[in-house]
């Protein structure tokens, strides 16, 4: 091992974290949660992943409904994103904080205001021990034309914003630094 | 639905992805491939989630060793970085690309360079239809003094970077934007 290298145990997270709101209806109602544990899991059916805690009421909703959403929000809903990770929609009425729609669905509540929207039908539940891991097959997506850059999704426009715990900070996102799987071919026969 | 979205289809990412070196001993050699689709899911244990194609040589030393690390690269390894993901370890030796080490675990293989180094030891394997979601329980993490603030990994001196697709932008972190779990509190009772 590095000598200079220092444990820091097993509580560590991944540097950065996304941010997104996770919206779901719990009772008949859309509720929005925000969540940092996401990730595209699969390329064919493309496959998005979320982890949720058990406790949550997100998490009854997407197992009663078989739907959810993610949504990415701008930095410009910074403070209606960190609300939403604040407070719990079993005692807070979240679906008056946006505007809210539907695809064909018609299951999962999606954000008018969130620049990206992504509609997900439950396609498995892995049970871990503190929570559920929802894996959604994604049905469509929406955008509207100003976020948009070659009909894909431009991040400079949407403005989205990443999260680092422990420390509990939101940081927006930077310059461009490179184009991926181009870069590193100077590399090759080096 | 809001008329002014436009549908994007299904095969949409998420904004941003996190950029990670996963590395994995395959066939007795340390194996490093980069890998965008990562997230913590589970609180406790710390659980650690990759989704990797069924082809890649990864998923085989994963499978065999039940073991892998997650390496989050500084910005200065862009270059060999994104060559990690260019080339398959079943051609190419990728061991000899940075400095090794190992924790307890002894089967997950770390790089040296990377400002962050979390070992894992495999938890559970969910197949899902083109790729392996491998979830790993967090064993320990390193990192040099130097990357630290307060114990805690410190992403300004990290300096990781992100990924989007389909575009293929490697993105930089930005300003500090606010903290969270407190910027939203002046919506409560708004």
């Amino acid at each position: 091992m590095s000598s200079e290298k220092t444990s820091l145990g097993a509580n560590v997270f991944l540097y950065p974290m996304p941010v997104v709101l996770v919206g779901a209806l719990v009772d008949g109602k859309a509720n929005f949660m925000t969540v940092g544990w996401v990730s595209r899991v699969n390329f064919k059916p493309a496959l998005m992943a979320i982890a949720i805690n058990h406790a949550h009421h997100t998490a009854r909703g997407i197992t009663e409904t078989e739907a959810f959403s993610v949504n990415i929000p701008g930095a410009d809903m910074i403070e209606a994103v960190d609300y939403c990770g604040l407070v719990s929609g079993r005692g807070t009425d979240k679906s008056s904080l946006f505007d809210v729609f539907y695809g064909s669905g018609g299951k999962a509540p999606m954000i008018v205001q969130c620049p990206l929207n992504i509609e997900c039908r439950l396609h498995q539940t892995v049970d871990l021990p503190t929570n559920h891991l929802f894996i959604g097959e994604i049905v469509d997506a929406w955008a509207e034309p100003r976020f948009l850059k070659d009909g894909h999704p431009d991040i400079q426009a949407m403005s989205p914003f990443v999260l680092t715990m422990p420390d509990n900070v939101y940081w927006g996102i930077g310059e461009r630094l490179a184009r991926a799987w181009s870069v590193g071919k100077k590399l090759k026969g080096a």
